[in-house]
């Protein structure tokens, strides 16, 4: 899918034309363009008192309240994209999944998918029904947002989710997943096939409503070796990035995928996200022409400004300017960051990136 | 160090001339050794059924019943080499730490290091005194073994014993650990001093009575950056493996370490350890004249026999029979695996791997 045919009202210039949008693309750019996983989150007073007042997933579900959080954190850090305030478990609701956010527990489905019987109760979300708190909240945001930012949609990636609907919660092993992968082939296709449907319409109607940018989210999918990854999940997430609109770049996003870039390119993503644990020109010599987002831990952002900006160099350094890298973190921002040294990262990555100083 | 060099006794050419023995030397062996993390552990029925009537740590500290379960675990499966039945944390009660198995919870150190000042009052252990149980253990197992089965000691790797002081228990993020690499290096640096000396008399202490070989397990090594690991890791664990007595092969194992490989060879190694998540013969042809031990994910082993077998013949084939193979999982096999799978397993090795078959 090319990103360069599509034709563009004059009203999405301002947007089309931004840094971030250019490094999608893999243009010139006149600085790095940043933005940060969880931007939007626990680490911000502001988010704090909004939660107690508000479950996590009333917040989600208020599209008002999404809207508020996700353009202060634009407003509040200075960063060249926004990504919507919202979860990629919110999708497995309407798949027929009772999902609850415990207390201190993080996401918790009562009713997970053990056996191959149970992957028949799950239904197909068409044409992403059931979601239009989150159609609604793209529109408040982008309504509120200044032109030139670019504004990001998300969902999780086909592994991630499976793997949520089968375990129940966060797992270290996931035992369950892979034993279905192993032992019952045929119940793990038609659970990815009806994510995968589910997964294209909820992407699209993101984009129809405002978003021009799409993340899928695979955080558990540093589990696999490569050959199951190969197997059992690059061709599903393939088909979802096939099915989404044309002209709308899609970046893709997993930790502890050192060893799977290569088959993670091959899903035909536009931009591949990367953690700290791989050198970034490393990375990006061996997955060639796509743009690159990352990889600062997020650990360091607990360091002092001098030790943020010298590995803020370091990474700007090993991207030497190439375009179509867009500096991010290699994970979100970890609860009790200083904001302070938040601002100061999306500062340094401006100032020494900029291309009218050299 | 050379592990060729040094002049053994008669009553040591059995285990000397083993089949695991020749891997560590990359000598030919006529079939791929094999033993297996946590091989003696809550999967096997007779464990838990000691672990009904001891805790944890007792069933550590009780000399007898840790070598009752490790040889048992060899005879049950008829691996290559038996592992003490230990822990990595038994080393840190000496040095001062208060340790607890909380049921459920797995390890909490009550007065976690967090501040420079926690390092002071940290002990160096000399000569790996007051762990006598460990040595104890070591000399009744070794009298128990048969003579051709090497007997593996271990220890915790410098950043993995530090991250569990500082922290108190597993981490996700690792937070003060990094904080204190960023922000205190000179308190890092006094830490990993003490925690390295300690280990030197540790595992010497070990060999000295009766371990023919050790395991270094870095088992959170994988949440660093290559930087980090170069700065903050590198320096110290090549010191504990050079401090190791002359002649007895050393085995480095981490998890998540795909891009850690060649740095982690760089320590002085002689056995790297590998998970999964890398495909054998890419990481050999990385990290060159070393012995490699690795890689089957334990998960494998919730799946039937046709499977386990599949996958044991694609990693065979990546070792492609090149001297210095030593078969293992990624890392430790996991709780509810079925003992029968761990035997037929063992048995595949064997069986796909003998060299007369040939």
């Amino acid at each position: 899918m090319s990103l360069r045919e599509v034709p563009v009202s004059v009203s999405a210039r301002l947007w089309q034309d931004s840094p971030f949008m250019k490094a999608c693309r893999r243009e010139a750019t006149p600085f790095t363009p940043v933005w940060l996983m969880r931007q939007a989150g626990r680490y911000m007073k502001e988010y704090r008192d909004l939660r107690d007042r508000n479950s996590f997933l009333d917040l989600c579900k208020d599209s008002d309240l999404a809207a508020e959080v996700t353009v202060y954190a634009v407003q509040r850090l200075g960063v060249d994209a926004a990504i919507l305030f919202s979860d990629i478990l919110v999708l497995v609701e309407p798949m027929g999944l009772m999902l609850e956010y415990a207390k201190g527990d993080g996401p918790v489905i009562h009713n997970p998918l053990r056996m191959a019987a149970d992957v028949s109760r799950l239904s197909s979300v068409k044409d992403g029904s059931g979601l239009e708190f989150v159609y609604d909240a793209i529109r408040k945001t982008r309504k509120d947002l200044p032109g030139h930012i670019p504004l990001i949609g998300f969902a999780g990636a086909p592994f991630t989710l499976a793997s949520y609907m089968i375990e129940g919660k966060g797992s270290r092993h996931f035992i369950h997943t892979k034993s279905m992968m192993y032992t019952e082939p045929d119940a793990w296709h038609r659970l990815m096939t009806k994510i995968i449907q589910s997964l294209i319409g909820y992407l699209n109607a993101q984009i129809s409503a405002g978003a021009q940018v799409v993340q899928l989210f695979d955080s558990w999918v540093g589990c696999l070796s490569p050959q199951d990854y190969q197997k059992y999940v690059l061709p599903y997430t393939r088909q979802v990035i096939q099915g989404i609109q044309e002209g709308t770049p899609v970046i893709y996003f997993g930790t502890e995928t050192a060893t799977l870039l290569e088959l993670m390119k091959d899903t035909g993503c536009h931009v591949l996200g990367v953690d700290w644990r791989v050198e970034l020109d490393a990375a990006w010599a061996r997955i060639g022409d796509v743009a690159i987002q990352g990889n600062l831990d997020p650990a360091v952002l607990f360091a002092e400004t001098p030790e943020i900006r010298r590995q803020v160099r370091r990474i700007l350094d090993q991207a030497a300017g190439r375009p179509g890298h867009i500096f991010n973190l290699g994970h979100g921002v970890l609860p009790n960051t200083p904001v302070g040294h938040v601002k100061a990262l999306i500062d340094a990555v401006h100032e020494l990136s900029d291309r009218s100083l050299k």
